[in-house]
């Protein structure tokens, strides 16, 4: 994982539901993201996260802290979380998309806390005093209140977005990407032109037909792979359709 | 709520925890997205998820689907999403940021299905065969594997992500640049299968063929207009071999 995000913290200020706070720890680990920080849990909640599966090692990990202050004091950013509705914020307030920009900034020379509050009020305006500035995850007003866990996931995925991580390994290969060439189009024009006769579907020798259905087959936009298992399915109906089997030869 | 949001389906396949349902659907709120489909759920979690608080209407208009096809069917662009770590895709595979900017652009013309996988397991290969494509949420190949509900989260965060307030005007679409109703694919794709299997092409009764040839046809990519006459011409050709004319029936 990049060094930067290591200076991430994810502080959890007085989180109530343990499966939020086991939900938090794992969209962390999934992220490439490790510090977890605890500012005043319920502690039967902390406990029960604690020994949940998944993100284990990332929550026995976790600090834990009696006050915001001391959560964030060795952070040069620290940024609070809300959602849409919220009224008389004395913060600068920025957009997710915005504020993770400047984070991300941040995290290449210093430690950044990324503060989320208690599900039920988010966090008190005590707690926000010690944030530079607030971030909004772009909800809906008439529905704003999000989950803890799922608001976590969003903020760092907001963070990760557009890192450079390991290729994608997928199987089609090249070939997949190779567009097919014209003449294997055309042979396979041909044969399903051959097949369509012989079904009684275009009648023989009407040129406004063949036309049409170069054009149409044209904008399958075939790559090589595929023309080559279309022709040989077409051929194989042609053949089963007693078709003249010369139809293809003739590019 | 800007309309084209409205033109997306969430579909929850074979989802197993009441509370990963009821978190999508909150997330759905949050980010103003309201069609929800669910495809065979373990049917107590289903029940259990609609009893919840939060989003209870979304949850109440829930759509139910015994399968992927139907669930899809009247969708034009179907986008199943998988996580790090999954090997053998046989489906194209973009990142999340990529994928969500194509999906943007089809939501303004017509319904977009995207489907998520169960808990345990992800997307089946024959699930994923419905597919258009692939996504990819960005973790951590040394944990891949997301909540459900926060990758719901955060998929659709990706396609609010940066929303102007103002909707954005397009030009009609016209029907050639409609692209054509996965059911109308799927119907296709029965009707070709069984011409290739009175052909001989394939053995009756190949799932992996059927699978190949359903990942085969979506690679077409074709328009409303061009599914209409590619089924026209395969159903003639059916007829013509004495193929099983309810073949194309069962969607």
């Amino acid at each position: 994982m990049p060094s930067d995000l290591d200076n991430l913290r994810v502080v959890l200020v007085a989180a109530r539901n343990p499966l939020n706070i086991g939900a938090a720890a794992r969209a962390m680990s999934n992220f490439g993201v490790r510090r977890l920080r605890v500012v005043n849990p319920y502690e039967v909640a902390f406990q029960e996260a604690r020994s949940a599966v998944g993100a284990a090692g990332l929550l026995a990990k976790a600090e834990q802290f009696e006050n915001v202050a001391e959560a964030v004091a060795d952070c040069r950013l620290v940024v609070g979380t809300t959602v849409a509705g919220r009224r008389e914020l004395q913060h600068r307030l920025l957009r997710l998309e915005e504020g993770g920009r400047a984070i991300k900034r941040q995290l290449k020379t210093g430690p950044v806390a990324l503060l989320f509050g208690s599900e039920r009020v988010g966090l008190s305006n005590q707690e926000m005093s010690h944030c530079h500035w607030m971030m909004r995850i772009p909800t809906r007003e008439e529905h704003g209140s999000m989950n803890l866990g799922q608001a976590v996931a969003v903020c760092l995925y907001e963070l990760v977005r557009g890192r450079k991580t390991a290729p994608i390994k997928t199987a089609p290969a090249q070939k997949e990407k190779t567009p097919a060439k014209s003449g294997d189009v055309e042979r396979l024009t041909r044969v399903l032109l051959e097949v369509l006769r012989v079904s009684g579907y275009v009648k023989p020798r009407t040129v406004a037909a063949e036309e049409k259905l170069r054009r149409l087959v044209r904008r399958m936009k075939l790559n090589a792979n595929d023309a080559e298992v279309w022709l040989g399915m077409l051929r194989q109906i042609a053949w089963k359709l007693g078709a003249n089997e010369k139809s293809d030869e003739k590019v």
